[in-house]
């Protein structure tokens, strides 16, 4: 059954490390996997954490290198030398944990590490990776897979997978290529078993293979995997010869990190941050859209001071800024979280933005009337006030069309000049739209109390 | 390359279908992946879609029904005949896309279909998943794997994995059960391949697997596989037997859908939509948060007109309403979504609820108090009343503050008695911030200007 960090077993653990009962911390890391000790890590301090490190067998202390909070991991390596970084945690890595992993490090740190590297065919692996710009296939995959030539034998492959495969905790799939190293299809390992040893590759394997160009986003790559299901995936050059592949659980990161930042996005968040993290740390990130708000806020002032008369003379006026502004801003979110999530999704299908609009339309009009019919009964019932009661269910009509096009349109445009569309969610849509609200509600209401 | 579906391949395809160029179709449909023929068909109308899949080989056929929307796919499977479904899609899928495809299908229909199945152990698998509550690991597996006893010896291994991996498209793990059928551990097919025959199972498996109970909730076995890399995570029953296993492809739908719907709730929709939907039913998926924004919009006028006297001695009061609303709700939706995504993830850590309260006013307390300078410092700049100026900062710093404690407390609260926090998020807290906002502006404004 999984295991379950609790409060005391962090204790019993502590006092364990005080009283240096190693004995106790082997069995115990040993029974644990490295995931659940990384868990253990991040609630421990650096001296305590650093002990049990120490005891662990080499494997499992880098598997729980990899599965540490980032933070965590930075403030742990900066702790150890990078002869000890080099030996104890990048040596028994595949090539895409240990490129992620140095690449974290200060630039001096680096090169010292990658110097310190025993296996040379691994420093160069990890070399090649580290130049793929990040949140590409390339910088996303690793090197190591097994790859065999059209015009080998079953015998041939079989020696050869033996031979690669040395390094590879997983065989996912095997690899055909031709002789200038072109990705041309896969081959079955259930195949491979059951031909005679002479037969060549050519006329077994499937020349059919979805794959990516290492400069292919790592959104589009986490997509295409989803789409088709995939567990892995090759990744070709601009000549398309095979330099490595994706995993799913890498692309499983991929997915969530996406899915958290446009989440964040949305609630106005605008790094990254955990409850976890420091008040410093959760202040910082948040600070940025409360300035925009706040702005917003200020010009929203200034709107209503324009109509400052309007409201001494109907200060009832008044009661319903509260709710043009919510309903302006929610519309908004709604619309543009749509779009956001289609575009994030690949579902936006093939209509244009013209057809989009026409639909937001559609809907903030069902929408709008539904909402501006329920508040005029309420005007009429409880509001003495005609103008009024006309004034706000017109202005509201209006402000949820407004807001429901804008919010469409603002992602959309965004997205046109590839500008992440999720900064349209979110503080920013609401912002807009309270200003571009209370424009609409005044002016209706100038009009509406001037025409009686 | 990865196919990308344009607007000229489907004019081209409909030419296709109108001229019934079957062989030009059967070539096309032979080229392409069941995933890029289901998206052809989100574009097709139904009798397009039907001649298409009639010309599809059987397998593909099933899959590319599988790939469908679900709308689109329950339209479609209401086209078939309950004899064609069985035949046709049901018997060339796994257990778990099978039963998912029945699960969806009318009650007496879903009976009808299960009868017609030839297999009949496909058809006892398929009633025994479609016995498990939706949202379960039970729900989640597929039958279909690979156990051998521990007491077997290698070739007996080898002849029983043949037999039962013949259903199975790819070979995962295969685990180990002892005479009782209860999960004890796994093997490795390379062990397998290396061993010499009479070995027994006994000595060669690893004892520790990490698995879930068929009514584990699939949010955990969401993070569950993500914690631990998993590809695929056996499921066992309540006496511990061997009853299924969950790939990491059906999980990663699961990742997205709950990301997905967080983001959702956040936003104000209500239900899974997507922009390709009908007005009608994107409005429908809108109109519930809009109502209740509406309901907090009327409780703000109501608030506001208890302070009508205060607005009409001092009009610029209503000034700075938006600016109020507008910072408690983006604040409230910002400290609930950290936890709600924390909640998500698992990654609170063990603090527990006050101390995450005291660091939510710390964090409050910081921004509320640089928003408060700076508008302090515009207001002094730019209005004449002090009381003003002092009403604006010291509202905004208090609502900042009760919106953070606010948006933390509700989800841990709603989390707590076993209600989806997300529910907290979006126009839910935003509407209780708007009103709790204008409180706070209006009373703090009759004290400032009381006390001059």
């Amino acid at each position: 059954m999984p295991f379950e960090l609790t409060r005391t077993y962090i204790e019993e653990l502590r006092t364990a490390i005080k009283e240096s009962d190693e004995d106790w911390l082997i069995r115990e890391a040993g029974e644990l996997h490295s995931a659940d000790i990384a868990e253990i890590f991040d609630e421990l301090n650096l001296t305590e954490a650093q002990f049990v490190f120490r005891l662990l067998e080499k494997e499992k202390a880098s598997d729980v290198i990899v599965a540490l909070e980032e933070d965590v991991r930075d403030k742990f390596l900066d702790s150890l030398s990078s002869q000890e970084i080099a030996e104890n945690v990048i040596e028994s890595l595949e090539s895409d944990d240990a490129a992620d992993m140095i690449g974290e490090l200060p630039d001096e740190k680096q090169d010292e590490v990658i110097s310190m590297l025993e296996d040379l065919e691994q420093a160069s692996d990890i070399v090649d990776l580290l130049n793929y710009e990040e949140g590409t296939a390339g910088a996303l995959m690793a090197k190591e897979l097994i790859a065999v030539q059209e015009d080998w034998n079953v015998l041939t492959c079989a020696k050869e997978m033996r031979r690669q495969g040395e390094d590879i905790d997983f065989v996912y799939t095997v690899y055909v290529v031709d002789s200038a190293e072109k990705l041309i299809g896969t081959l079955s390992v259930k195949k491979l078993l059951i031909t005679p040893t002479q037969v060549k590759v050519r006329s077994l394997y499937k020349p059919s293979v979805i794959s990516v160009q290492t400069s292919t986003p790592q959104e589009e790559v986490a997509n295409i995997m989803e789409k088709y299901d995939l567990v892995v995936l090759p990744v070709v050059d601009q000549l398309g010869r095979l330099v490595g592949r994706i995993t799913i659980d890498d692309v499983v990161d991929v997915i969530k990190e996406e899915a958290d930042k446009d989440y964040q996005m949305a609630s106005g968040i605008t790094q990254d941050v955990e409850s976890t993290d420091s008040i410093w740390v959760l202040s910082r990130a948040r600070l940025p859209w409360l300035l925009i708000g706040l702005a917003g806020g200020i010009f929203g002032a200034r709107v209503i001071g324009v109509y400052e008369q309007d409201i001494q003379l109907h200060p009832e006026m008044a009661y319903f800024i509260p709710l043009i502004a919510a309903m302006g801003g929610n519309v908004g979110v709604q619309s543009s979280a749509i779009i956001v999530q289609g575009l994030a999704n690949n579902t936006l299908g093939l209509e244009g933005m013209f057809s989009k609009l026409a639909k937001e339309f559609g809907v903030a009009l069902l929408n709008g009337l539904v909402c501006s019919i329920l508040i005029l009964g309420y005007n009429l019932l409880f509001s003495d006030s005609l103008n009024l009661s006309l004034t706000v269910s017109i202005a509201l009509l209006s402000v949820i069309i407004v807001a429901g096009l804008f919010g469409t349109f603002v992602p959309l445009a965004l997205d046109r000049y590839k500008i992440d569309p999720a900064l349209a969610t979110g503080p920013f849509i609401t912002t807009m739209n309270d200003i571009l609200g209370l424009f609409i509600y005044f002016w209706i209401g100038r009009l509406m109390y001037l025409a009686v």
